[in-house]
C-alpha cells in the first residue's frame, strides 16, 4: 500500500473564468474503456467530432479539428504553423492574453507591431483598420474575449478589413466560443481557437482550431514528412515551421483519410470533447447563447443591487465573465478566500493592472446555472457582511430572482401569443 | 436532438505498444467533479503527483511533472528548452523513434550527428561513447526503448561516459516507463521523458518528465517571465526558448508555490495520472517489472511455439513489445483486420524498413495480463490457420499455460522454503 489516499475531491461550485464545471454527461463519457488511435470505432469518433466543431464554429471550414494541449497550445499551432521569422504581425491588445499572442508571435521571429487601449476598453475597429493599413502586416492576431478585462472586441469591420487587404486575421475566441455567438465564415475570420475548459464545459487539456484554405495555403507551402515516415528526400520544405508537435500541417495529415501517424491522439478527452459538443448542439447554438445571456443580466442586476460596480465598458461586455470593482478598504483576496471555504464557491482575481482591483465572475457552459448564479450572490452578499462591508441587505437575491420571473412570464406570454 | 448517437464504444482488447487499456480505476477517476487550477484541493493534487512520478522515476530530482500534451510533446518540451541554436546533438539512431528526436532538434536549430544500426539491433555503447569524444556534443538524444523494434539500449556505460564528458543525456523512456526497470539517477540521466499511454495504463494526453539540476542550469540561463505577468523588463532573456508552450523555465514556476499562470493544468487528465501512479506503488515496481516479464515469457513462448519467429536481437528485446516476423506469403494486414474484427484484439504492425515484415504485440500495463495473453495468441493462431497457414495446432496455448504454471509452482515452493 502506498500512503497516498483515493482520490476525494470537494464539490466547488466554480464561477472563475475557467475552468469551469464540466457536464456530468461529460464526465461520464470519460469514463468510457479507450480505444486504438487507428481502430476504425475511433476514427470515426475523431470525425464526429470535426463535423461537430464546425457547427460550433459556425463554419464551412475543411480544418476544424482539435490541438492536444490546453487552449494555448492551439493559439500556439496556429501561429507557428505561418509565422516566418521577420512576418510583420500586428496585436491590438486590450488585455492579459493581448500580451500572449504578442509574445508567442515574437518567439516565433515576427516582426511584432502593437496598439493598447486602457485594459477596460476596447478598440474602435476604425483605429485598427488604420493601423493595419499603415502597418501593412501578414498577420492580425487579436483576442475575442478578453476574461482578463471582461471586454469583448467587435470584429465585424476588422474581418471585412483583412480580407481586402489580404492579411490573414487570427482569433482568440477562447473564452467566448460555445458561450457567445461568433459566425467564423461570416466575419471572416481565417483562423480561430476555442477552449474546452470555457464555454464547451469540457476539461482543460485540448484546443479546438479551425481554419480556412487562406491559412492552409501557408501551411502547405511549409509541409514536411517526418524524419522515419519520408519516402523521398523531397519531402522536406526548406522554410518547415519549427514546432514538430505543433505542426498543422502534419496535423491535417493525422485528422485527414491519410492518418500519418504522428502523436497519439488523447482518446479519453477526445470522447469528453465529443459529449461536449453534442450537448451544444442538443441545446441549440442560439438557446445557448441565450441561456448565457439570461444567467448573466441575473448577475449583473444582483451584483448591482449589492451597491457594487460592474468594471469596464458594459456596451462591450462579454457576456460570460462579469468583472466587479472590489470596493476601497476591502482586500479581495481575503473575501474570495472565505467565498471558497466557507460556501465552497469560487470566484477569481485577474493579472497585471487589475490586480487586487477587480474580482471575475465566470458564467460560462454548465457553470451558467440559476442555482450557481444565487449561490455566487448569496455567497458574496453574506462575505462582505461578514467583513464590514454595508451593503443593501438581502436585496441582490431578489433582484437576481425578478430577472428570471420577468424571463419566465415573457416566455410563457410568446407561447401564448402563438 | 442531433443525429449524433450516445458515445458506444466496442470494448477491445488492446495490444499494441500504445495506447494500451486502461486501469478501470483510472477511467473512475477521471469520471471525479473539477477543481480550479488554483484551488488548494487541487494545487495538492498536482504536488501527491509530483512526488509519485520521482518514485516511479526513481529519482530524487526535484522536478518530475507531466506536460500537457501526448509524449512527443514531452520530449519537444526538454530538447526545445535546451538546445540553442548551433549547438551540438548526438542521436544514435535503431529504430523510428531516433529519428523523431533528430527531426526535433533540428527543427530548433541543432546541428546534429547522428549514427545508426540496422532496425532490429542496438549499440555496443562503446561506439556511441567514442562517438561522444569524436564529436563533443552538448546533448546525447537516445532512445531507451523502441518500440518500432522491439529493442531495448543499454544506458549504464553511456551514462558514465555523458556525466564524465560534461555531456547532457536526454532519454526518451516514453514506452519503458512503468514496465522496465529504469534507474533515472544510478544510470546518470539527465532528463527523461516518459509516456502515460504505454506502461502507466493511462490514457495518452499526459507526458511526465523528469530532469535535474544541470538541465535546470540551462533552462534557468534562458528564463523569461511572460509578457503581461512580467514587473520589470529585465525579465526577459536574449536567448529566451522559443516555445511559449514548452518552455520549462515557465512550466517550472507554474509547478512550484510560486504557482506563476501559465496554462490551465488539465485537470482530469492529471486525476487520470495521480490514479494510474497510485496503482504503480501500491504493485510496488519490482512486482510489476516481474509481471510484465512473465506476462512477455509466455507470449513469446506461445508465439514460438506456434512456429513463427521473433524479430530482432533477443538479448537486447524490450520486454513489453514483442515483434514477430510475418511469414513469406501471408499478408500482414489481412490477419491484422480478421483479429480485429472477429476477435476485437488489436495489435500492431510497424514503420519505415519494417513496414510488412513484422507484428508487435504490446504488453504493457494494464493490458499485460495472463488473460490477454492467451487471447491474443489463440486469436492469432486461429486466423492464421484461418487463412491457410500452416501453425503447429493448439500447441502454442498449452506452451503458454505451461509458462504461468511453472511460476505458480515456482512461487509456491519459494513460500514453503521461508
Amino acid at each position: 500500500m502506498t500512503k497516498y489516499r483515493d482520490l476525494n475531491v470537494p464539490l466547488r461550485t466554480i464561477m472563475t473564468p475557467g475552468p469551469v464545471e464540466v457536464d456530468p454527461r461529460v464526465l461520464r463519457a470519460m469514463a468510457t474503456p479507450i480505444l486504438g488511435q487507428f481502430d476504425p470505432a475511433f476514427t470515426n469518433i475523431m470525425n464526429e467530432t470535426m463535423e461537430m466543431l464546425r457547427d460550433v464554429f459556425q463554419t464551412d471550414n475543411r480544418w476544424a479539428f482539435p490541438v492536444d494541449g490546453t487552449s494555448r497550445a492551439g493559439i500556439e499551432a496556429v501561429l507557428c504553423s505561418i509565422i516566418e521569422p521577420g512576418d510583420k504581425v500586428l496585436v491590438p491588445i486590450y488585455g492579459r492574453f493581448g500580451y500572449l499572442l504578442t509574445e508567442i508571435c515574437q518567439r516565433y521571429g515576427a516582426e511584432v507591431t502593437t496598439m493598447e487601449v486602457p485594459w477596460g476598453e476596447v478598440f474602435d475597429p476604425e483605429d485598427v483598420i488604420n493601423k493595419i493599413h499603415e502597418v501593412s502586416p501578414k498577420i492580425v492576431a487579436i483576442v475575442h474575449a478578453e476574461t482578463s478585462t471582461s471586454c469583448m472586441q467587435p470584429l465585424k469591420e476588422i474581418g471585412e478589413a483583412c480580407r481586402n487587404a489580404d492579411v490573414l486575421l487570427v482569433v482568440d475566441a477562447v473564452a467566448s466560443l460555445g458561450g457567445v455567438d461568433l459566425k467564423v465564415d461570416e466575419l471572416k475570420l481565417d483562423a480561430v481557437i476555442g477552449g474546452t475548459q470555457k464555454c464547451l464545459s469540457v476539461p482543460s487539456g485540448l484546443a479546438p482550431i479551425t481554419y480556412n484554405n487562406r491559412i492552409e495555403e501557408v501551411i502547405n507551402k511549409r509541409k514536411s514528412i517526418e524524419l522515419g515516415l519520408r519516402t523521398s528526400q523531397s519531402e522536406s520544405s526548406n522554410n518547415r515551421i519549427i514546432s514538430n508537435y505543433f505542426d498543422l500541417a502534419q496535423l491535417q495529415d493525422y485528422w485527414s483519410p491519410v492518418r500519418l501517424n504522428h502523436h497519439t491522439e488523447a482518446t479519453s478527452m477526445q470522447y469528453a470533447l465529443r459529449e461536449g459538443l453534442r450537448i451544444i448542439l442538443e441545446e441549440g447554438l442560439e438557446n445557448r447563447f441565450a441561456r448565457h445571456k439570461l444567467n448573466e443580466r441575473a448577475l449583473v442586476a444582483g451584483i448591482k443591487a449589492m451597491g457594487l460596480e460592474i468594471f469596464g465598458d458594459e456596451k462591450h461586455k462579454l457576456p460570460v465573465v462579469t468583472a466587479i470593482e472590489i470596493p476601497a478598504g476591502i482586500d479581495g483576496e481575503e473575501i474570495r478566500s472565505m467565498m471558497l471555504e466557507d460556501f465552497e464557491v469560487e470566484i477569481a482575481s485577474s493579472f497585471g493592472p487589475l490586480q487586487g482591483k477587480i474580482w471575475r465572475i465566470g458564467t460560462m457552459g454548465y457553470s451558467s446555472r440559476k442555482k450557481n448564479i444565487l449561490h455566487v450572490l448569496a455567497a458574496l452578499e453574506a462575505t462582505l457582511i461578514r467583513k464590514g462591508f454595508n451593503v443593501n441587505k438581502g436585496e441582490s437575491l431578489q433582484v437576481a430572482l425578478n430577472v428570471y420571473d420577468e424571463h419566465k412570464k415573457r416566455n410563457i406570454e410568446m407561447v401564448e401569443a402563438n
